[in-house]
């Protein structure tokens, strides 16, 4: 099917007609606002979480125009394959089934004409007998000791998801072990962590679909060498989460075990699978992880039955799209009101410039509009004295609050100016997308505020792992929409393979200089010579 | 002075005419750095650090034309004015004297007439006498134990650089003291920490300089009621870095001792002040912080005395305007291949966001052209495989890489693919962005790269403290440089403001319905009205 350029959707034309209108001053965000039943008609709730984007620059105009665009671009139906199997990333030919990692029903899933739910049921039964094996000290390591840290040798989507997770379930936590993850293939990372543990009550956990991983393979290296140098056998603190034959999992490699990844499941969307069911159940406990999973599953359902209108991670899409063709803003914040959320947006960040961060149609041709934008965030208030500055007088961009109505930690009422630290919080929450919204002028030029900066409001009941599963879901949803809206493919990732490729050249001319330490660099290009010479020399 | 519009300079219109040309393919980086020498010709040494901007999208014409802008805006004049003490924070009729923090010179420095080095010099004194007795055990908390563990309550600017350096400087620390951040007002923030501490051996250190700030008064009251609530005695347990006179310099509510901040020093430029010399010579040893400074006192005499061409903070800050301002970016990454700098990136969104996210000039017009951009980065490899999608393939955005030859952690040498961790590093490092640069051509679109995307590559010897102050001072210069080219005010931050204004309201309608539950938010906007009937609901 050739691509049909964004340009030509009738859709699309009425959208950028349509901005003009928003952006002239009866449009300001100060008028949209101050309509009596705004948050009325400009906020859902579905699938367990409350969405608010009655300080988004739309009019019931504005969402017209964008649901008629995602019906002309069938977002509803590329979901639906998704969701049922399909082939959905064509550049590699795959399923993307993630969604199936949170299944809780034997109603079967084909894949190639083979069903595959039985596997991930039987996956996730093998994690939970390991888990609490593992919790319970049925398995201990190579002195017998209980373990009591778990150090996950992983990066991108092999540890991000797992560790955005891990940071907001903190609080459910088995006080006893510990998690650390060694993503980086710096030696600081793996320096570092080796002081914080105890090496005979250590689990690594190595994580790699292919289980070629550069950053990964050196760091399980290294980790080798650590239990060797004490006395450790490490067959029995070493578990691999990886594709079935793969060399994290060959029977001539002994270790505790090894759990599987599916070539239908993406890393950047797979922490519901074994990726990060492993170190979460063990972490927190196989429950916690399941409930988890039912959250996201929940999601899930809305996403795939909720019609346009009413469909949370879809609207949050069109918004998307709205705020980066249309309205012309290149970045997104995301600022969760939460401390325990504090690693969202690096998980975010990652699902969403990995996946649209794209420059070709899914039928392979360049892309005349933009695609994904790029993400950013810390928790608020922190980033209120961090970056707000800009977000208010600099250069605008959309934002993303999130908040959480009932706080763990309820014992901690005391009241400083009349309130409760979680009021205080709750107190900004709530005027910060206000001030972004309206302004407010001031003849000291200094102190004038243009307003009509966007943002969208998520609300959590808590941070029980129902409501972390359905967040990540959501992001997760919100992003395939925005790429089937734009008709990107979201999948696949070959913008990382540039750098690869040229990163194992100079790694062989290292290699070589190693052995042979008259090996120049003459091969490379000036600049790289320059760079290992630096290496070599040991100073500036 | 009237504000002289950016776009009436000469050499401001040279560059605008000139982006055009370096749009024009044979000026796509491919072909730049091609050149044979130009690594040498566009990288500078400086201040104790390597700076290399060849693969930014300049050439000589157009550093020549940046070079004039320089000038003609009169920075390095500027610059003097500031480090010398004048009044270049004008809104807030205030000096800037980050710089004096790092004198190691008894040559006075003179703020309305009155010498301002010998109280900076006193509160060193001070600094390392109560740090050494605290490392020492020689004060103690109120049940005689040794101290092992600093909350540090401060948010933004007394909070986020102390986090940098403490992260940074880890291999430093000292074992048995560890350092925790009370940041937010989030409850969760406050919970958490008080699971990981031993009440009897906390030095809480309580930082603000008026003494106001809402959540760091907020978390400063439930560290108080913390510690009655475990028999220990506030006065023994908590010190504060406060302006002298403030609430928290109040002899009347006794404490282990005050330190002093100073009106000539914003929070964000001040973790080289006692904000930052507190907990950081409390946890690395007052020697090491003074190692700190003395690294960027080095930094801040090459960017008083380098001519315009041999600047490296200064052809930073100019290469940023002509990324920002003439090549349409904008944001900004910052990636540095070191997991110890994992907090470089948030510290410098703070200093250069809050800094430079202006929408008037320093004489109160409003601006014309765009000023700071977004800032965001994660430490690498990790980035590659989260946002470096996107970096290679769409919106593209300019980079600062930052390496380290020598890493901490020698004693792991084991060798991955023929290479060690730290060469697999390096190898990295030097791919990355000879592969934005560069690009590749490719028949299947889905792998053509089209490169031309700029970065720059920061080198630091290692990761000494000398090192760590160098790269805060380097960015620190960076930021004020660009500031002046633009003409607006670093210093000031009145757009966090408004927010501060609206929150004031609806905290006190909270107070009043904590004091009279029948209290309603008629008085509120229907918004407003919403989240808070939400809040006491309990429930979406």
């Amino acid at each position: 099917m050739p691509h049909q350029n964004l340009r030509d959707i009738p859709a699309w034309q009425k959208l950028t007609r349509y901005a003009e209108a928003m952006n002239q001053p009866e449009k300001h965000l100060k008028n949209l606002v101050s309509t009596h039943d705004r948050i009325e008609k400009f906020s859902l709730k579905g699938g367990g979480i409350f969405f608010d984007f009655s300080r988004q620059r739309v009019d019931a105009t504005a969402m017209d125009f964008l649901y008629e665009l995602a019906e002309i671009r069938e977002v509803r139906r590329k979901f639906d394959s998704m969701v049922a199997g399909e082939i959905v990333n064509a550049t590699e030919n795959r399923a993307a089934l993630h969604t199936a990692a949170r299944h809780f029903s034997k109603a079967p899933i084909l894949v190639d004409g083979e069903d595959i739910v039985s596997e991930i049921l039987e996956e996730r039964d093998r994690i939970k007998t390991f888990s609490d094996a593992i919790r319970s000290g049925k398995i201990t390591g190579s002195t017998g000791k209980t373990f009591e840290h778990l150090v996950v040798i992983g990066i991108g989507g092999s540890y991000l998801g797992t560790e955005f997770v891990s940071t907001a379930l903190t609080a459910y936590g088995n006080a006893r072990i510990k998690i650390h993850y060694l993503s980086n293939v710096d030696i600081h990372n793996f320096g570092r962590i080796v002081t914080e543990i105890n090496p005979e009550t250590t689990l690594w956990i190595v994580i790699s679909k292919s289980y070629t991983t550069a950053e990964t393979l050196a760091n399980a290296h290294q980790a080798y060498n650590f239990m060797e140098s004490n006395s450790l056998d490490p067959s029995k603190h070493v578990v691999t989460v990886t594709s079935k034959g793969s060399p994290g999992d060959d029977p001539t490699h002994p270790i505790l075990q090894s759990f599987y990844m599916f070539d239908f499941i993406g890393g950047r969307y797979s922490v519901t699978s074994a990726v990060g069911g492993v170190p979460l159940s063990i972490y927190l406990g196989y429950e916690i992880f399941e409930r988890f999973l039912k959250g996201a599953w929940e999601m899930d359902r809305h996403s795939a039955t909720a019609a346009i209108e009413k469909n949370l991670p879809l609207i949050a899409a069109l918004i998307s799209v709205w705020n980066n063709n249309f309205l012309q803003y290149s970045a997104q914040g995301i600022i969760p009101y939460a401390s325990p959320l504090s690693r969202l947006a690096p998980h975010i960040q990652q699902l969403n410039m990995e996946s649209n961060g794209k420059s070709v149609s899914a039928e392979g041709d360049f892309m005349e509009e933009p695609t994904g934008p790029i993400i950013f965030g810390e928790p608020g208030t922190n980033a209120q004295h961090s970056f707000f500055q800009l977000a208010h007088q600099g250069r605008p961009f959309p934002i993303d609050f999130i908040g959480v109505i009932n706080p763990q930690y309820e014992q901690y009422q005391a009241k400083s100016r009349g309130v409760t630290n979680h009021q205080e919080l709750w107190a900004n929450l709530i005027s910060q997308p206000a001030a972004l919204a309206q302004g407010k002028a001031d003849d000291n030029t200094a102190k004038h505020f243009f307003g009509n900066r966007p943002s969208s409001t998520i609300l959590l009941n808590d941070l029980s792992p129902e409501n972390v599963g359905r967040l990540l879901s959501f992001y997760e949803a919100k992003t395939v929409f925005e790429a089937f809206i734009w008709g990107i493919n979201p999948f696949d990732q070959f913008g990382v393979e540039l750098g690869k490729t040229m990163a194992t050249t100079i790694r062989n001319e290292i290699a070589n200089k190693n052995k042979n330490i008259d090996h120049n660099f003459d091969r490379l290009d000036s600049i790289s010579k320059f760079y290992l010479t630096t290496l070599y020399s040991g100073e500036l």
